[in-house]
């Protein structure tokens, strides 16, 4: 299965199938919309064979690409995040009554990590004052609370596990998770945004999460967004792989020689091969742009906006 | 209780009643010692007489005073870090068997606040690896984790719950919670280490806690450990206060006037001033230096290397 | 001289003039207007003798108190930094040809003194992109350049000797200098903007400057945008002082006790009791907000993209 | 030339020649030591011709290989630290007359590229007490300054010119510049440290320094110490393609077919093809471990300890 390797977004496991198999992915079902220059792309993944052809788990996954995000030109990303705020408005409502826990995944000390926790500090948080000072409050608003657990190495635990627990003491009806993703292609690092409504699965994201982080294991609904930050390197090693294979494919038609033996090298071979180039760091590698900095910025800011403009505003 | 002004050191609250009654606080034992220069003044409270006037739980408080602690030297910071692991050992005992969880309270954003998140990015977490990855242990390591919870400002929740939370899930044998302090003088801050065996009081910190972090709330020990960094502002301006009427006492007596009636002065009144000289932000007003951040950076690896060094080392 | 304690506000020193002296500073016009929300007031030091009462030097200083900039909401912030952009413009003018230099002042570090470093990092900086990569430009823009020159305790240098070695190098037509400011009252804190056009007096700001930063000292003129985000600790001791003067005086009057001599407490008797507060930090301490960090992140938000769109905006 | 991928570090293009040429390079000498466990190869390149060879200017280039620098074990990094520090006392002398200018290079919000500005975060900086207060020095100090100059794409600046810019006003008789490196290979990532009399190159670093770093273009002798941080990703992506063409080669001689055609693989189409594994982002990504905070934090207090050490200890 060559079309599968790592990326967190289904628009790319979608595209590699296509390419490979010159056919959509059964079970699968697809729909593109264009709202403010912005690219929705609504993949829905509805029976078991479809959910395992993709990889991932049957439910929706909306995917928003915005070429402009990240320039941080104030008028595009009020854009940028009014169709956010529209899309996830789509999903969760209106009802004021139901509380939000947002999650902030990822390593606040690791730029292209850190976008969950940016996320957090630019969220319009209101449970503390619901519940100890609503005399502050001019109108009924939405309970939000929200949380940056940290990552597996600081912190000793699970992260999943901590969220568990924090949703035994809070009881919110939904969480949102933010995640920095790893995508396949370098071009979807900033300029694509992953909502999905099935949560965020084991070894998905910059780093490895053990334990699904979805509505199965927490008990309530779990809208994760996702924004590509990195490539894994080992896909970026098998990229050079293929795309070697490829060329000596050309060169060996071109010449007319032979070179089918080549192309059968075997899925093992190509392993060890990637694995001896990122020896000692064998799957902790990643790839990203040296600017990280100004893209996370940026995109957490959209990000951050969109979530406060869907559980607070009243002109959605 | 001219002498209760808000400090969260023992130490202080009890000189403070010496100075005000004469006589030492009945039901509260202190004995003091030197060890490499550090002084370690070890508070007993016994009785409840004695918690009801020193304002805090029934107890140890263990205060290490350290003058050089601000400097940075990596020989003096060993000599200190090594005294305050002395101190922890001698309370958690060496039982490889029996779990901890580090909690860093205060706001990483914050500088004076910082400490605590600052601590645990420095601590030896092992809880991981000995659950994922026992192989790479070469001998058996007592089971450390560690969160950084967060303020309820940012997550809405309080700083408790999620601590409890955690603590469901984690099930540790033991708490030790960081906590940047407010003193009652400005000569403590960065100075001065507090050891309590009784967690941590509503309201202390530099940050507001409303509900205890203590073994009654989340049903295991809680050990805090925490460092002055700041001088709540309405201490500042009570010290003003009192300094002045002093003052004016002076004059009257050089003067032969009598100023009895200013001196006299009702709590009220004082109140009334403070809050008017902090309106519109009373109560959440702190004083600090301006050079906090060398001073936090410092002391927050000494505490984390003190820790380290009482979980893990075979040394002590 | 009761008047005049540390501010870096003008508009401040005028109206502790007024109140001391019943009477505008000779020398000095005062005009204001309303824009959007936001009430701006325009001092123009005019007179040597009114540079001597307002102890600031001859100039413009341009005053936008904006009740809501604590808030975060992306369109209420729009509208403030549009009238900042303004204001700027009117100063500055729209000639591409000059160049600018962008310097943000004061310590990333230490969460109030960090406005200038945090302004400099949302910046749009483009010399580069002219003199390195002019093909990446649709149309011409001004040539803008930014440095956080740090602070002397991290630097050992004075920053004025960093920025003028910077313009020795860059040239640029005009210096935007960003620092936090401390005001002499608390209601200040980040509800006001200050745009000065004499460049930033040694001393002021969070951090000790102890050479100017004005066309005088470099060369070029310097536009200094400043906001308050402390008081001094040494004011606000200060206060409570005079205060306590002032309930005494009215205690007297209602008691028909003549307490004059108290009132007469000369200026060094304060002094020493000020000092004697703050020791052992004499002058090195601040008063700041619990919650500075999330003051600091939106102003920053705001004088920044105010800077951007008055550098590089073709609406204005 | 395909041993001179892009490195910075001298001891890994003497390696990649000898390997392709069986030969040392002409006109550079080897030597290597031990202490405490850290080996020490000084590379002296000598002539022109080796100058040309090795890709770096005629000078000295000391390598410490550290297999412990990751675990921040305190008595583990003081040994490193000081075999850091007398290795930088043998070039640098114990003069207390020359005064010594660090410039702390990179970005400090990428966390591989921060290792420049996070030194410069913990040095002794002395001038400035010299200058200002002299009498709190017990002894007489060598005069430390320090700068974080930022990057291009933030200031619009080259980092070269603000160095000049404000070595013209402080006048060192030497400068020590810190940067993080890329390294060919990833076992290179944070347990190297180069010390370099020969300044830095253009190109080098995680940031792409456009102008030379060094005593002739600064004026002064220029000091730099650099620890790889990151592996480009084009060098990951030519790794793969020439482990790829030996495994080829190898197949071909296993089952007796000729592939010589594809080894004779011109450089331009392996140019080409890594072109289009890294697009959109050619000549800016970086292939770094997740954990790069935790090695950052280590290393860059190893390396501000051993500077200390070196510019200011009495025991050396």
């Amino acid at each position: 299965m060559e079309f599968n390797f790592r990326t967190d977004l289904a628009i790319e496991t979608r595209e590699a199938y296509k390419k490979a198999k010159n056919i959509d992915i059964p079970g699968v079902d697809v729909e593109t919309d264009m709202k403010d220059d912005v690219k929705i792309t609504r993949v829905k993944v509805l029976t078991d064979e479809g959910a395992n052809e993709i990889g991932k788990p049957k439910g929706s996954y909306i995917t928003l690409e915005i070429p402009k995000i990240e320039e941080d030109d104030p008028d595009e990303n009020e854009k940028i995040y009014k169709v956010l705020a529209c899309e996830l408005r789509a999903i969760i409502g209106n009802n004021k009554n139901e509380s939000v826990l947002v999650v902030g995944l990822g390593n606040s000390n690791v730029t292209p990590d850190a976008l969950g926790p940016k996320v957090i500090s630019d969220l319009e948080v209101t449970r503390h004052i619901i519940e100890f000072a609503p005399e502050y409050l001019s109108r009924p608003v939405r309970s939000v609370s929200a949380i940056s657990p940290g990552v597996l190495g600081t912190t000793g635990i699970e992260t999943s596990e901590i969220i568990k627990g924090v949703i035994d003491r809070v009881k919110p009806s939904l969480v949102i998770a933010i995640d920095a993703l790893a995508s396949r292609k370098l071009e979807r690092i900033s300029t694509t945004i992953q909502i999905a409504d099935t949560g965020i699965n084991p070894g998905s994201g910059v780093g490895n999460k053990r334990s699904p982080i979805s509505c199965e294991t927490l008990g309530v609904p779990v809208i994760a967004i996702g924004v590509p930050t990195v490539v894994d390197a080992a896909t970026m090693a098998n990229d050079t792989i293929e795309l070697m294979l490829e060329n000596i494919q050309k060169m060996g038609s071109q010449n007319g020689v032979n070179y089918d033996k080549i192309s059968e090298m075997k899925q093992d071979e190509k392993y060890n091969m990637i694995k001896e180039v990122l020896t000692p760091y064998v799957g902790d590698l990643v790839v990203t742009p040296k600017e990280i900095d100004a893209i996370i910025g940026n995109v957490s800011e959209v990000v951050a906006h969109g979530i406060n403009y869907a559980l607070h505003s009243e002109d959605i």
